[in-house]
């Protein structure tokens, strides 16, 4: 996996784990729920990630964007199903998303690019 | 079809009517492509109108959130499946989002509602 | 209790049983997750309050103005305290924080009104 | 006047009035910033209304979409330079201000209105 | 033009030209609309440059902000306009704009900046 | 005092300098304003800066958010103090805040180290 997304990775998962030990009991619960909203419901995995990445898209938070993508990438989503969900961010949050379209496709060529032989992420 | 969501409907309609005589050629064009953007294309346009729908609860706007359940409800999405959308808006948007929630819990209640005997919208 | 703030009071209730009545877990939690935020802890709950009025000033959403002025009402805060939290809310959030100013003394007008002899809510 | 604008008119004179009242002395500043930011200075009074007017739809806030639309209207800015402003803040902003562009039209509509003989305001 | 401009220039271009790449018609037709929208019309472009700035500065778009501000100075707006139109978006917006405000101020210094000799963008 | 929070310090300290030079006066009262509201009053500054934190996380701006953990810091609270509060922002502003509650905990782990010896900023 290129540079950039490695590292954010890591940050995040360093700093998931720093709040997880402030033992909040509010705070380790709110988490809970946050990945408990994604699984298999009502709804499969794979449209939720998609409703993850429209909401991070138009509330314009480029880490939130990158963690979905991984997600939705993962799930299996080809680039024209992510485009045509971005195309609706676009449109309900405007010109002001654009920043964070540059971004999301900047991510996403980092997870398409193929990765020289060995196992990435594992 | 019950009270406020009719009146919504109409005021609706009327006021894009309105904008629509305004005549200026980006904004008639930003409403063509606005509508466009919930076809079938890539992704069908149930699952569209799911996005339209989390897009508008984290962004909270009432409007919105009707116009989008509207569309739903006609899409043929069921009550389980709007409520598990529901829940990645709150969770993405937090209690914020709640008093809109209520509202689209209201606004849902009217849609699924026995409308006696008479064709309502058409 | 004066009218508007009254009628507010009522349909939250009656939203909020129905969205319980929804029996979507995700949505359960996040509620109870809601008003455990508020409670005495490392904070008292008469902060939390003013921190919660302050967070909802600033998003600008006034169901959750009233009724976070209602808990500090009740906590029994101050006029004076309450507008020096309006006052932070106003600067770190701006002019387009008025009207949510506006709609906060109005709402703080009725909960300070003497009631004229009766038990109001209860 | 129409109906709807001048109650706002009022309630917003009421309650700017109670909120003088409270003696706040930040609060009162600010007020009077808000008020000094739109005279006449390196830009005219006539583009800082403007500027208002779009920084107010693109943060979705109707009443201060009608503060502006008002004050853009004594300032003699016409129907076609207030579409084309409208059109740059539905551009940035995207579909959420679509409502608050409905809003928008309806008041101006208000304001455009011949008034049957009488002086409205005064 | 100095370093760190220069690399948003190039940053936002690239990704541009790959959004492009993706042939989504409603993404382009809304890059499209984005650019027309500033275009001379009703209002002159320079006033619709100050509207996008300030847009840019409410919505809190440090991106957007250095591509208005650039299309500003190239507009030929003075230091002292653009100083006015920075603080109607503080007023409107609060101290939560600040940070954008040194951002806005630190790419007006790098514009300004007397370029060693050479043809810089060109 | 750690590096990227002592860059924070002195860019922000360079970038309102250079404002203040702009001598406009709206913009210099604001930024009066704006330092007097956290300001002993009828609540504590200590309060305050609290009211302040949560504006910030759950407006989403992590430079407001370093200023105010700064501040809250100086003031003596405990962090079992600050993660109560922060978990209020993470309840009222979702998991879009979760970014700059990761954010806030790094600040305050530079914060709180041990600083080798010597006089930190003064």
């Amino acid at each position: 996996m290129a540079n950039t997304l490695g590292e954010f990775r890591s940050y995040r998962q360093r700093m998931n784990d720093r709040i997880m030990e402030s033992e909040h009991l509010g705070i380790k619960r709110f988490f809970n729920l946050d990945t408990a909203a994604y699984r298999d419901g009502a709804l499969d995995a794979r449209t939720k990630e998609l409703l993850g990445l429209v909401a991070s898209l138009v509330l314009r938070c480029d880490d939130c964007v990158d963690y979905h993508l991984i997600q939705c990438v993962d799930a299996g989503l080809a680039d024209a199903e992510l485009h045509d969900a971005m195309n609706v961010a676009l449109v309900v949050g405007g010109s002001i998303v654009i920043p964070h379209l540059r971004h999301a496709f900047a991510t996403l060529e980092q997870l398409r690019a193929p990765r020289s032989g060995a196992p990435a992420e594992g």
